[in-house]
């Protein structure tokens, strides 16, 4: 039938999200989730960053931090301050080589940010420097050839999806999994969110 | 165990893109799918609208137009030129209400653009002035008290996830879904998308 | 010689600004400069929009704000939150009818935010619903045929520069005059606003 | 009078305009103009790039090569592609220091890019790497204790405007000079920029 490939397209994504759920190491979420609970407590600023359609994945969880109540900023945006001991940076990289955001990491932790590292290597540039790694496996567009975790979790020779994507739609999933973990951690509801989102919008 | 909400989250918005990719009306899809491949081949301008969340989900999706070679802006960045008769719009909003957006497609309707709208909502302002309409079903963060696709989707009384996810996410794997079906009609692979995908990235 | 333009407009932008300052309102600048001093004592928030380049020259301020302490936003991007009532909205529009500007203004009034205006026009619609105006001449890209501030101003026939620019610059040295403005009334020094300078930029 | 420092300062941005204008180097500013005319026959891409302030700067310039029909591009934008050989980089930076904008130009330079940078300190990392500087005296907000072109050209001890504020107003009227060359060259008028500009605007 005609629009074949946008379902079974959503349906790889969708497989691809549910397996990554089971396959998420508990105890880098923890960590991750914990360093965020305590960023809230302390008001401590939490910086995130990602190129191409990593930063837009970034973003949707930052405006959602911001929903929480964090102290939150998107690197390239015109208020993002400075920032420095004791403040998180969650950066976001399917290669974990992408050359601006491991800079940018780089200068994060030379001022002695925490570096959260939301990758596919935790053996990447971006991986190695980082403090804590989650590691959301996906293929990406610059490791076309090597052993795919896309093959091995869809079982299948080529995923339909191109590039990062299936890493992209992934970390968006676990990343809005991990606002609904942190509504429960800080005792907030919908309404609560609801009554931060910004009411003149764009 | 510690980290269950982010599972179980992630595990409600593949369940519910799976439901979605179901229930997509082929005929709204193919339109939307033909309307493109059009405006692909007479090099028409394709504008791409959005507020919050799912403003940064057509900024996905427009990436990806980009990397296929489409001609392609995003209402509110630098570059973005006017449009006239016989470019495309598409519009982005759960509910079909999002006063920016709607004032934003009124505009481009003077102009004698042709309007798709992705929405929960058919019959919303958005929904009514768009020459096409996928309806993506979601709850949206306006009407939470009201009969949610949600539940019948899901099965359940509440989502785990709050406000717009559910549409948001779903939305973007929808248009990934709708990128893929674009390569094979317009005859491209992987390798032509990475030919274009920026190489200086941010 | 080559370069002839380049020089003349610079020159023309220059002698623009100075007269400009020149014939400022000192009322409706104190007017402005109090109702921000009164926002930072408050730890209220600061809403800055505007379309294009004037959206440019806004973002340009509120970093600016940022550097100096203030709560301050910028309409479209991803950490905005809802405002409402003690909330000051500055909108800069040299025609004062940017659509979406004054969409948007009439959004934030109905919340009750206190709205600012930077226009070369006080009887347009946005600067009919503000609260305060401070009038900046200039002529601009939607008026190119009716009595120009710019030839009044300057005393040609017809400016060099093209469109809104001699409005756009004039509001950018006007509203970098407020921060050292600012500056003086908070205290500030340049250090201050080193301090806050995002130390990982892009 | 309350609001002097208002008017002091727009005098002193005023004045610094205007005295650049009188120092620049005809060679550079006509090898930069001749760079773009000549990527404007080729339809060649041109991408701007800056952080911060000067990003803001380089985004209004950007707008206006649109305007006129050019093939422009501005980094961390959502439909920016890839480069190569023949693309012209317009890199903005006062202090020629600003890290990501140092490795994003460096990765322009692998990819055979010619560089442009428009700064204030040709011996800088960005200037020594670029085919082509701009030199526009500025003091920068990272060299607060050195000899400043600004004390030179105003010759006062301190101007009043804080940080690169001098800088990226300059840059900013140079920027707009440079348009109006290009109209010249290209026999543009303002009727040819209107009908470019975008319509629908946010």
């Amino acid at each position: 039938m005609a629009v074949d490939y946008v379902k079974k397209t959503m349906k790889e994504i969708s497989l691809f999200i549910d397996k990554v759920a089971e396959k998420l190491s508990d105890e880098q979420v923890e960590r991750f989730v914990e360093t965020l609970v305590d960023a809230y407590r302390r008001g401590a600023k939490v910086l995130v960053m990602g190129a191409g359609r990593s930063g837009l994945v970034g973003r949707a969880f930052a405006m959602r931090l911001m929903h929480l109540g964090f102290n939150v900023y998107v690197l390239g945006e015109t208020i993002t301050p400075s920032i420095g001991e004791g403040d998180i940076v969650v950066a976001i990289s399917g290669s974990g080589r992408t050359q601006l955001i491991v800079t940018a990491a780089e200068a994060a932790k030379k001022v002695k940010a925490k570096i959260v590292a939301i990758t596919s290597y935790p053996d990447s540039p971006l991986g190695r420097l980082a403090d804590i790694v989650v590691e959301i496996p996906g293929r990406t567009k610059t490791a076309p050839d090597i052993d795919y975790f896309a093959r091995q979790i869809l079982g299948i020779h080529e995923p339909l999806a191109p590039l990062g994507t299936l890493f992209e739609d992934t970390a968006l999933a676990f990343l809005d999994g991990v606002v609904v973990e942190l509504m429960h951690r800080l005792g907030k509801n919908e309404s609560d969110l609801r009554a931060k989102h910004a009411n003149i919008e764009f």
